[in-house]
């Protein structure tokens, strides 16, 4: 139980530590139809997305795929800039449905793990199959290494290739 | 590290303990076109869902609303008839839209305190803005105490409406 709490109090810190959010568009459409939410949210919809953190790591662990987790915010720029060309560039989809698990995730979730040095979007942590968080694969920014930007795509597919690398190959 | 490692575990047995798992459904639409998966899965296009249990915790304390989350599995024909009868019955819409934040989970969590009986699907359960999980609101079924059939449509109203008396209504 306190652990459960515990946990609960974690996610409310880490929520608030967010700076900007994105809050359900209740009242835009309140009146007019809405359209459906997807799981891609824009960064490829022809791409098979797991919903959550645990099914993403299931996934990773029963397909021996890495895992690929991007966290962005619905209202932030650099995550909007950056979803366009990851969703156009032909060779990050296919790689990205061919040879990964996919998430993309809005929250933060409660494993630290999945933020080395803090949290903020857009941000692309990779995921080994063996559950270890590839803190080594990083982009070109030493204040906030996981960060990418739209000129940093060709950066992002070879980290990519890296992250296919796995680190057991045995069985 | 110990701690994320036990969650992981956790994660994987609840997953093992689950009878049957909807997989990702690479295979079958590989050479045509996919439709995006959408967060609602068929429960009502047009309510906000959230993603995560993160997320939802999240709104539901922020907006003071009560949680439901619905467990089923794509593949259970049980869970497929109550999403029918869910999706088309124009008071749980509403009530769900206006007065709840909605999961729904094909993917158990790693909150223990969301299976009070076990895990098995459909499940519904209620969680109030404190936090709290409403043990106390059941369906008709002594040894599934959380399962809803077609049938009990109106019993799952009425216990909308039970959560909507919330545990601590002074601010």
């Amino acid at each position: 139980m306190i652990r459960g709490l515990l946990s609960v109090l974690l996610v409310l810190v880490a929520v608030a530590v967010s700076s900007s959010l994105a809050k359900p568009e209740k009242n835009i459409a309140k009146r007019g139809k809405r359209i459906p939410q997807t799981l891609s949210r824009g960064w490829g919809d022809q791409l098979i997305w797991a919903q959550t953190y645990e099914e993403a790591l299931y996934w990773a662990r029963a397909q021996n795929k890495p895992l690929m987790v991007i966290f962005h915010l619905e209202d932030c720029p650099h995550s909007a800039s950056m979803k366009k060309v990851f969703a156009e560039d032909k060779d990050i989809q296919k790689v990205a449905d061919e040879d990964f698990i996919i998430l993309n995730l809005v929250y933060e979730t409660t494993d630290k793990h999945l933020s080395p040095d803090g949290q903020y979007v857009p941000r692309i942590i990779f995921v080994d199959p063996s559950m270890t968080v590839r803190a080594d694969i990083t982009g070109h920014y030493s204040n906030r290494m996981y960060a990418y930007e739209p000129s940093d795509i060709k950066l992002l597919l070879s980290n990519m290739q890296k992250a296919k690398k796995l680190l057991k190959t045995e069985l």
